[in-house]
């Protein structure tokens, strides 16, 4: 079985940079984002469903740790794991890539809620989609 | 009669420059939205009790004018002026100044619209204000 | 004579959106920002080149009209044309498209300043391209 | 002895805010900043000073836990304290307030680097405020 895995590209927005020439400590957290979408989008249940369908998503806990600094039009990847099958949190992994050379890591803790914040389980699209990820429980 | 008219004061936050050490251009609209938001409260009409009535105001244009730059933890102080009473339209024009320097200006136009971005009559509540900041029609 | 032109596109990012539920209006400019990049790229004088030489390009004045919101998730098109040889001031024209949908127009005028920024003559590499595209003045 | 502390206030912009009708995960970081910001002013060390004699303070690493939301024009307190006297790194711990609700915790960790990012000793004035704060070593 391979973990669920999914990696996107960007190039460094000057919009995105502060007055040290590098990008902002804050601004990987959107691009942890775009990988998370690709990555629930890859598994079939793409966010913008689950929304529709009254679930979000929220970010309950995160962590960076940045090894090297990124610049205005520099080419990124960005890559989000999902290691294990979630039960009531989903953990993810994140790392940004400038070609061979570990930029920053990261992790993202998230869970179901309804759309007045009350936690709830994870629609049937979600759990097919973790079922054939990960196998039945 | 006096314009309705609201001053507020920000310091310029890291996160709001860029690589060239200076604020970033499009940061500045943020700014023009925090001195809208404290007219809409001394006219008697905040923003949060409008959105709780299911009242939306988009902005529908903007201009701005940079004629010099602001700096990470300068003070600005940005003014929003409402010169005249509005008919279907909002028509608001900010300035940013740092102490007697001029640094940007520009305007904004906005309509009242329903949560799904129907054009809508203003509710009650500014109908009111309006009257009571430039007599009655 | 073709007007240069370039195109990018982009996913709204779900930080790009606000409480309304639409792209924050301020979000357009980093969009614009990314197809004059690549514009400049396609000139033959890269941005990031231009800074290395110690030129800035920032933005003069800068006006955006709103004709229909964007939403997370939404694939969006924005094409910068440069409609004139330039003289001392760089005008640049935007759209913002979802498929046939035109949803953001807007401009921005720009010039070359040093990095303290004072006015200076283009560097050589942009006059070159603009010859080229344009034709000898 | 008691910890160097600071608390700033301010007001959830309407820019800050995302799709879910909160603010975004990410703009928790630039409070933290604006906390920090504060802290240094406090100590006798403004960071825009720091930056004017060479020095930078890039965040290394970062974690926040999000423990409720918060809205359009809440009214939010963010305090930081630096817990112990930093050595080579510096550690920050954060907390944010709404009332007497605890919306979000979190740390950053610091140190001093040049402007092309290599990691120096802190500068005089720093070591000064933080013998002051915490007693000669």
């Amino acid at each position: 079985m391979r973990m669920p895995q999914a990696t996107v590209e960007t190039r460094v927005r000057f919009a995105e940079t502060d007055a040290m020439g590098v990008t902002y400590h804050g601004n990987y957290l959107p691009w942890f984002e775009m990988a998370r979408v690709a990555l629930l989008d890859q598994l079939g249940c793409p966010y913008r469903e689950l929304e529709k369908q009254g679930y979000l998503l929220p970010v309950l806990e995160t962590g960076l740790t940045y090894h090297r600094p990124s610049h205005f039009d520099d080419r990124v990847r960005i890559t989000v794991t999902l290691a294990e099958k979630p039960r009531a949190r989903l953990h993810l992994t994140y790392k940004v890539e400038r070609g061979d050379e570990l930029l920053v890591e990261g992790f993202t803790v998230h869970a179901f809620v309804s759309r007045d914040f009350k936690a709830i389980r994870p629609p049937e699209i979600v759990e097919t989609a973790l079922a054939k990820a990960f196998g039945p429980a």
